[in-house]
């Protein structure tokens, strides 16, 4: 991957080709060898202008003719190319599949990009009457404290949490450790989520390389399997759902994940989950079956989700703190548990981490992708 | 499909669900029995503020929870999302697939749509200095004459030819036939192609549904397999390719699609090209082999794909006639080719069509996808 962050010296075009190279290095490939590409972008239409980047990428990497496709579910388009690059090599059509994730998201005002990220969500019910997505969390947060007796410390406590695991990261927008007094001091954006309950505006690339399980043990670095690969819908509007105090649609992808990989949640040693607010990190650890539903943000203020509790979350950072180019955010969700799993990821690697599960959220919870992984044995 | 055109009083989301509730019924299936979903779309979170279709489209179709994804690559976005369909089913992780196109472009003025459309090609290299597309295949045309003597009468003998297909189909945009007069002495656009050499602006959907070959039996209409699927890349700026007068992703594409499917040239009975542009069919034809390199437009001029010709070519009428909504358009050639093998195609029926071949390109080339379907026996 890039470095995430204000990338303002570095265009669209540098990023995605970086982080192709980078994964082209890291498997010991060639990019001859490449027979196909996905790349996840939510929005590089509305934020630069640029439609069509499958074939940009096959071009600025030297790839052609080697074809590459373009997909897009919102802030959950990176794990979808993940999932088509997955399938493609299921279905044998390709053996080694790039699968990239992209976003350039500092060209425009905050204003602007607020009003192309509301196009994550339902447009004609949310965004045109004034809902963006700090609004949208904020009522989820909302109805979590009211029926669990969520307080602002335990949302407090996940973006502490994850400045000090992105401080480990040298690809992080935010190498710095915070304290619960400069997240509760933050400046309010949609109550009860203030400044620092929110994840940035970023910039960055990531990829991976993907071939047939029993191909992937020729490469440099050591394998890592894809044990399961879902994907869930749920209603685009808030106001349609069942509940706000969870995400239906991470509830049923995950479910059907972990009996994909004949495991149960107890088994997952790492997990990056989409804490696109805080609040978003305790619905998942909640929704992913780590802990009752209404405990999360307990056990978050607990710190039973840090580097050395029981079920290490966002050791990357996570989206708060290693920053959310949008597009890219799943595929570097996958990056770090490789990271993890090979034993690479330095001062915030997890002891002895064998499976890892990937949580991607699409806009308000209309989409959920989850991808578990495992050591190759 | 929905009827291509300037659909005003129907929205995006009204004519996704028409064009899939279309396709489960003429499949005879219920929508609980589909397991995933396609959909491509160019431009939605340009054209109307809304990114993140794909759960939109399981939302308004009553599927939740099932994932649906979008695919995206320009012009080519729609038989983008049929390959997805078509991997899916192939992985084994998904039977029964639904694949959508759509794309509303007519809320937009005609400026903004062509500034839209420009980030189907290099947007830094062509769209920002003012190449909009009619510029960039006048540049392809202009070569095409210089090299082989192709006339503004090859050109619009495309056009004519297309407009008589469409005026046989009530799914066109455009159902009335044109003179050669009256595409002669049309507007310029950019110099040499006029405005009825010119696809239109377009509102519309299609759908198809997709299950393994050995359960396609069991549906409601005869079934039709993809016995080929096939995708190339390109330089998205046309100023870095080897030639003008044909697209390399074409010629690769198709080479690779016939191989797939063992036959040659010559097996194709009926076929649905790319004719954003007069000039865009006059060298699909010489680059899928039906025609020799540079005698694509006099084969034009002579009636040879035609109808009753040797190689009829867009039946459906073609972007030109039947309109070319750019993420449905892909998918309408699909339908198109089903309803021709099937022998539904009424008064525009190739008689004893037994295969054929789908040609989708996105922008000016950088991407093309071919799809070759047959009669299951």
């Amino acid at each position: 991957m890039t470095r995430f962050g204000e990338n303002w010296e570095k265009g669209f075009r540098d990023m995605v080709t970086e982080a192709g190279i980078n994964a082209i290095n890291d498997a010991g490939i060639s990019g001859e060898e490449i027979n196909a590409g996905f790349v996840g972008s939510m929005a590089s239409g509305t934020l630069i202008g640029q439609e069509h980047i499958g074939a940009l990428l096959a071009d600025y990497m030297g790839l052609n003719p080697t074809p590459i496709t373009r997909v897009e579910g919102a802030c959950a388009s990176g794990s979808l190319a993940l999932r088509q690059g997955f399938m493609a090599v299921a279905s044998g059509l390709y053996d080694i599949v790039v699968v990239g994730g992209v976003e350039k998201m500092t060209d425009l005002g905050t204003t602007e990009v607020s009003t192309i990220l509301g196009g994550a969500g339902d447009q004609e019910w949310e965004l045109f009457l004034g809902a963006t997505f700090p609004g949208l969390y904020a009522l989820m947060a909302r109805r979590h404290m009211y029926e669990f007796n969520t307080t602002e410390e335990m949302l407090a406590a996940v973006a502490v949490k994850n400045h000090k695991n992105g401080a480990k990261n040298k690809y992080a927008q935010y190498q710095n450790e915070i304290t619960m007094d400069t997240v509760l001091n933050s400046k309010m954006v949609a109550d009860p989520l203030k400044i620092m309950d929110c994840s940035p505006i970023t910039d960055g690339a990531a990829a991976v390389i993907l071939a047939p399980s029993e191909m992937a043990g020729s490469f440099k670095k050591e394998p890592v399997n894809i044990v399961a690969s879902t994907q869930a819908s749920d209603t685009l509007a808030l106001h349609s759902r069942e509940t706000l105090t969870g995400l239906k649609s991470a509830q049923i992808a995950s479910a059907i994940a972990y009996k994909q990989a004949g495991i149960a949640p107890k088994d997952i040693d790492v997990a990056e989950v989409h804490d696109c607010f805080t609040i978003a990190e305790i619905m998942a650890i909640e929704d992913l079956g780590f802990f009752k539903k209404g405990e999360g943000g307990k056990a978050s203020l607990e710190g039973r989700t840090s580097l050395e509790g029981e079920i290490p979350i966002n050791t990357s950072g996570g989206l708060k703190s290693c920053g959310h180019p949008v597009g890219a955010t799943g595929v570097k969700q996958i990056a770090e548990i490789v990271w993890q799993l090979r034993g690479e990821a330095g001062k915030r690697q997890v002891k002895n981490a064998e499976t890892g599960l990937t949580h991607n959220v699409g806009g308000s919870g209309a989409t959920t992708v989850i991808h578990i992984l495992q050591k190759q044995r």
